[in-house]
């Protein structure tokens, strides 16, 4: 009876690490599913970048914020899904020194299966464009190319901001 | 039996859309008792001020995340408490022009109770500073005075970002 329990006990193990909500409702991007609700994921980080005047969130999954706010993130841990939620610049009307969200551009991710993306650095790279969330489909080298500045930090730009516990 | 009921109905509701958990273990700023969890609190927007030098992830509880993302918030709802949480700016270091967290600089909140804060404007104005979270004790009127630009706007700067469905 061992081995058949010890086979179960990784069936169960592995779904859970590995596996996710997906929402089958949108298309797939690179043959990644859509994770199923992302919008009300915890904040790891937040940025702004003047080079393409867009603010952003950096948003995870519960393994990834578990992750980030432990330390665990080199690497990060199979099962971890990184969120990025971009908008266009906006200035506040009523505080002229602030940016704020203007159009929504795209939510990207990267989704940690360090075997199902073993060709891909270990992560899989996906991108939903506009609010329809139209698959990116351009291939995952797109993303990989710009992520290559950070290819010794697990391939991940973000640092978890620091927070009270 | 009708008046009991009734008289029970309400209060129930009263309790559900007032109150929230609070962790004790942090003391109350302006009498306001600490949220427990907002860390893990979806995002409702980000800001990037640059007359100070900090970016922000502006955060909501469930019944704040309902109203922003329904469009709720003429004026927002009892209940709803927002959170904006607040970091030095810092130079991404393999991002050049990318403004990412530095040191953590306090979380400060917005509760709103039209008859408990009444005087304040309907909002429970508090917070908290530092890593180690030590209650902001200057008064309400500090937090009231910087929000008097938006006070036709029911005293909240935040535009709820737009996202997906």
């Amino acid at each position: 009876m061992k081995t058949p329990i010890k086979f179960l006990s990784i069936m169960f193990f592995g779904m859970t690490i590995n596996s996710y909500a997906a929402d089958k409702s949108i298309p797939p991007s690179h043959g990644v599913p859509y994770p199923e609700g992302w919008q009300n994921w915890a904040t790891i980080a937040v940025s702004h970048r003047t080079d393409n005047n867009t603010i952003r969130a950096i948003l995870g999954n519960d393994v990834a914020v578990k992750a980030a706010r432990s330390g665990n993130t080199k690497p990060w841990p199979d099962g971890a899904i990184l969120g990025k939620v971009v908008w266009e610049d906006t200035q506040h009307e009523h505080w002229q020194t602030a940016t704020a969200p203007g159009n929504f551009v795209h939510a990207e991710f990267m989704f940690r299966n360090s075997e199902k993306y073993a060709e891909s650095y270990g992560w899989g790279w996906a991108r939903w464009v506009g609010l329809e969330q139209k698959p990116f489909e351009k291939g995952m080298q797109v993303c990989i190319s710009c992520h290559t500045p950070v290819k010794n930090r697990d391939w991940v730009f973000t640092d978890p901001a620091l927070l009270p516990k």
